[in-house]
């Protein structure tokens, strides 16, 4: 099944080299195709990394490996396969990564454990070890690939390439964040996994970029949702290679520090955003916006909960301002809410305040702002000061085509 | 907009009529519509009552009454609106509750307390008290209706009327259940709530039919979903007049409880499984069997977690065996799990085993199940003695177009 590119697509920008990361792209003939589907990347020595993964507790053995290497918080290489998402395969799974391990470890002369690997695709079915071993070879005498090369050979059932850039200036040096992600939903037959590589030429300890890498996950890819479904082998991982000539960033206290951090925080926000718009079926991208509540994790809670309704996702798509849907959703949360102080916005016009609809309220901004393809959907629950910002995109008859009419 | 039959629908059972129970069914005109909206049951003197009621903390005040009043144990009567879910109406609506409260008790030289109101249809908007006043004071005068009426006058956007019969025999003595039940997913412009009423005419104390009708909804009406949202208003009674000659029921010592409780647990089932083939756009009705979990609550989550997944539900519809979906939704369920434990089966043929695929294995008949209207959906997670069935149907298209096609 050939996808038409989202409706709301955006442009892959330019973005810069990174010092210390050499891209390579090569068709390992993973799946019966003609295109790139196995990425290389090489890291310049004293590359610290960081990693966030999925909370499935039947992960992958690339996410099981995975979640090891971090600790040790240096890499040297990462190989992407996409086409086979190698998920539900045992033991033989885990020996064809190990194998892409050994094998770059060997070309580098690094630790295996230096060495990290991601795998998108169909599931039940091992990593083919030979496909792999002549991919990797392959990729070891390949002509350099650019990033736009590199978003096109870890997608699967993504309709467009995504990457992003911020940057940031670190005791008057400029440092550069380079990211690409791979993701649209869960597709049938792959398991359309969210992968994600951000990129730095920042020295950074690897402890301290975990930890931004996590408190920046937090406020963003924890934060959509395209249907409340969550893949094996989601990942996303952090590279520093320290190759910039800004100083070295080991705490919240070193320069830099908070600037960084910024920039770390505003990619993955915008890497996790062209995820969302590339959400199957999705015709509007919308932003729940939620304040007032007794925490801000409670706020993430309720947002997603609004967020993953399947009744609010098609009221979005029926350019319907239901907000009886939204205080549904709400109510389900199971997070600290009061019907009587609840309010209600869309596109900024308050539908609902405190626990009664608006009386006169006038509709037809609202039907306006509907329309459009950016949907600001607002709920304060007038308890706390906790808030949270999720983003999700609309459920269509798009999805169900994609999910259910197409067979493995 | 008028909705086809549910494909799944089941003929409205023959059931007999419960001594101590006087139905009457009126036209409210609640919305501008030629049916009847206003349902009136009057009880026998001594009837006891339970309830189950929505979690939601969004509640509307007909829950929020019904909550309290089912702690002293016993109903004179019971009125429910179709038409006006009289939720998120503030005091306004609750007012509305109490004048029909009163207007009852006057009427039949009972308490307040013992007249329960439910209410169903679109929220936001206050149920006129003039329109009740005189849709209850109609009911006071009109002829008997049957089942069937009272099913269809509680009914919104059901495709059909439900109800089931179950029959226990308590030291010789036969007595009687009759439920129905509304409620068919959420939808626009209605909270397709489901409100369920149960009758027999055994003599039991209150207290222990709470404990009862609890213990059936957790495998019943808790363990069903469509598309995994919540009314503000869900609500289920169970009435007991006391009318038959079988002794009184005083707790689990007392002789004939347990056949009371199966009897009573087989309708709860019977009544789950009706709304579950009303479900919006539903074209297969998904039995989900989990074994092998750490606990029985457990199973039922991971169970919900699987009925949950658009991924699965989209699957099934599109006749789909894609077990690796169903591997996706153990693993977000957040239970423990063992990948390499699991295993998934679809019409009681395993398609894998212990964390991999079966080798070989025959599609055929899994091919041939999945096109029937009756899935069947087996997940053995192999580290405990925990199990749960739940029940749901499939995602189609025709779940958007009733949510999103259909402006409000």
């Amino acid at each position: 099944m050939e996808l038409e590119t989202s409706p709301l697509a955006q442009p892959f920008p330019k973005l810069p080299s990174i010092d210390g990361v050499m891209l390579r792209t090569v068709k390992a003939q993973y799946k019966d195709w003609d295109r790139h589907d196995l990425t290389y990347a090489e890291l310049a020595e004293g590359t610290s990394v960081a990693g966030v993964f999925t909370q499935s507790l039947c992960a992958s053995s690339e996410v099981e490996i995975g979640r090891e290497q971090v600790k040790a918080g240096t890499a040297r290489a990462l190989v992407v396969n996409a086409g086979n998402a190698n998920a539900f395969t045992g033991y033989r799974g885990r020996e064809a990564v190990e194998q892409i391990m050994q094998q770059v470890a060997d070309h580098i002369g690094c630790s295996p454990q230096q060495v990290f690997v991601s795998s998108t695709g169909v599931i039940g079915v091992p990593l083919p070890k030979d496909k792999a071993r002549d991919g990797v070879a392959a990729a070891f005498a390949a002509s350099e690939a650019s990033w736009q090369d590199a978003a096109k050979a870890i997608s699967t059932t993504d309709t467009f390439p995504k990457g992003a850039h911020t940057s940031a200036v670190i005791d008057g040096q400029r440092v550069d964040l380079v990211g690409i992600i791979k993701g649209s939903g869960m597709i049938a037959p792959d398991m359309a996994t969210m992968l994600g590589y951000i990129f730095t030429d920042a020295a950074i300890a690897p402890n301290f970029l975990q930890d931004l890498l996590s408190a920046a996950n937090a406020q963003s890819f924890n934060c959509i949702t395209v249907d409340g479904d969550t893949s094996t082998s989601d990942t996303v991982l952090a590279f520093a290679t320290g190759k910039s000539n800004a100083g070295r960033i080991e705490n919240s206290d070193s320069p830099g520090a908070d600037a960084f951090a910024a920039a770390l925080s505003d990619l993955c926000r915008q890497l996790a955003h062209l995820v969302v718009r590339d959400g199957e079926g999705a015709s509007k991208f919308i932003t729940v916006r939620v304040s007032g509540a007794a925490s801000n994790d409670s706020a993430r809670k309720v947002g997603l909960a609004i967020a993953n309704s399947p009744l609010v996702k098609t009221a979005m798509a029926g350019e319907d301002a239901n907000w009886g849907r939204v205080v549904m959703a709400v109510g389900k949360a199971g997070e600290p809410a009061d019907r009587d102080k609840l309010s209600i916005a869309f596109g900024g016009v308050w539908a609902a305040k405190n626990g009664l609809p608006v009386e006169n309220y006038d509709e037809a901004p609202v039907a306006k702002h509907l329309t459009g393809a950016e949907i600001d959907l607002a709920v304060d629950l007038g308890i706390g000061d906790g808030q949270s910002t999720v983003w999700t995109c609309d459920l269509t008859h798009g999805y169900i085509s994609i999910n259910a009419d197409y067979r493995s």
